[in-house]
């Protein structure tokens, strides 16, 4: 046993709009001897997701608000060093929730240990093949009831969610995808690597026009990580009994303003529309069904995946911000 | 076997906003001797819904646009004068989608007999005994999914639709149901007449903040004919997992610019929100269940109703724009 610093980075006050700077600071916290049943992990990766935005608000939400002075917390994958759990021993590769540090000491109980997949870096367990691939898997399944044939559009489909729901969608039999992304190279990564059909530019011009262009025969499922511009060009182009599901809104989360809807939401009648919106809190039960399929896919050859990858911890607020910026290309991961 | 003129409503023109006297015109039109399976009927009472105003326009629909120069389809009732047919005999109460016109001669498939219901005026087959019940049944059951102790919010409550959703759900066990209308009269009816446990008049001011002070433990179940600011309010509002069925958005057929939609669209993600449209062509599979149970209802005297009553067929197109503009209380018919 040994007395170790722990740099960790903690929320200095609430942003107003865009985080800044004076959003975060790192501190340095000192971890004492295990007390009976903790363990000390030595993070690996810790991930930076859009919904963390919104956990910086201090407003009603499905997670608590982050509370000033609290270290951020969030997905992260790291291996056990010092053990004094039999549940837990050492060399273990653990996830957890204990977010933006790169030691972390606590009790056994808040780490789950995983095997090591063959093929597949530690940080996939963090993205398609963990949080973020159930979270394309959950919003095609039990939210848009995806079925064979469907024609399937995603917003943000280069981003960490999105690259899966494409694939996902894909071996879903969903007979047409199409995607939005911002940069060219990131047009060319959807059709060329990810198993869209078709992809936009969002910046060419308006959504609304590109995908009608892309979607003759209508739209059946939406999966949205956008709103604004996407979904009222989703809604122009959804067929009869069309389902929308809801992930994100990255567009809105900086807004300081509040943002006008879309102005065809009357299609959601006359088409008998269903708008779905879900976080994953409450579809964890799905975790082991989604486990046994994506193990499967993954082992077949069937996943493909890109990481966008910052190193050291204290560099999580800047990967943070690049990311609700759009410059990762799949899961933006903060390697410790 | 006579020959006979029926008088009858046409779309005339497309209208622009609002319709004008020009959208109409009244026709005679001969009827000779009837040809093999084909019965007479004399209307009692013609139905003036807001679907109507939707296929005024040449657009996409679930229903088919109204053609120029066609008579104005929709639901209507009345008995049979003649009859080349067995299974539709002279005297039969029949209901029938012909619409806006005296005196009706089609093959006898075109007509549904139905029994006379006691204590019922034969209006109240257009009204809280049939379709418009029926959306209000579907939209609470199947659409938003009802359960016992949900608080329900309602908007155009004193409608034919609202008045029937407001009775239905206290029947089926909603704990707490509050109403939108737009006059002192309409507000004081929802409370006083129709198991509403309180009523905002949409006009007294935002209905955002009304609606706030009415339901102190937030809206599980909106159910939804504005559209507009009452969609917002209710999104406001929702708690975890609320439901909304959205079945029209009259505050909105007529406008020529397109409105922008609700600023809090992302409620539906945070809080797991699930929006659905319907229209009941999808849901007449649910007529039998809705006529047991309401026919029970009807007889225990638990249902009450309004009518607003326009005499003459001539009368229709004024009707409509009165009902479009919410001069009536519960359901808008014509008496023949």
């Amino acid at each position: 046993m040994s007395d170790v610093v722990s740099t960790q980075v903690q929320l200095a006050a609430r942003p107003t709009g865009w985080p800044t700077a004076d959003t975060f600071r790192t501190v340095q916290v000192a971890y004492g001897d295990l007390a009976p049943g903790q363990v000390r992990v030595v993070n690996e990766f810790v991930s930076v997701d859009p919904y963390m935005r919104g956990r910086m608000n201090d407003v009603r939400s499905y997670t608590p608000p982050y509370a000033l002075g609290e270290t951020m917390t969030g997905g992260a994958i790291g291996r056990v060093v010092e053990s004094a759990s039999d549940d837990v021993p050492v060399g273990a590769v653990v996830l957890h929730q204990f977010g933006w540090r790169d030691v972390v000491q606590e009790d056994a109980k808040g780490f789950q240990v995983v095997p090591e997949i063959p093929g597949a870096p530690l940080s996939l367990r963090l993205g398609v093949l963990g949080m973020t691939g159930l979270t394309a898997y959950v919003g095609l399944t039990a939210i848009a009831g995806l079925r064979e044939g469907d024609t399937v559009f995603v917003s943000g489909a280069a981003g960490a969610v999105g690259t899966a729901v494409g694939q996902i969608a894909r071996l879903l039999g969903a007979s047409r995808v199409v995607g939005s992304a911002g940069t060219p190279e990131k047009v060319a990564l959807l059709t060329e690597k990810y198993g869209y059909d078709a992809a936009l530019n969002y910046k060419d011009g308006p959504v609304r026009e590109q995908l009608r262009a892309l979607t003759p025969d209508g739209v059946d499922v939406f999966f949205d990580n956008v709103g604004g511009d996407h979904l009222e060009a989703a809604l122009d182009r959804m067929n009869d009994g069309g389902r929308l599901a809801l992930c994100g809104a990255i567009a809105q989360y900086n807004d300081t303003s509040r943002t006008p809807g879309p102005d065809n939401l009357a299609n959601v009648v006359t088409r008998g529309l269903t708008i779905q919106g879900f976080t994953l809190p409450s579809y964890l039960h799905l975790g082991a069904e989604f486990q046994s399929r994506m193990t499967e896919w993954f082992a077949a050859g069937k996943i493909s995946w890109d990481e966008t990858v910052v190193d050291g911890i204290e560099n999580a607020p800047q990967a943070f911000l690049d990311m609700m910026r759009g410059a990762n290309i799949g899961k933006m991961v903060v390697r410790v």
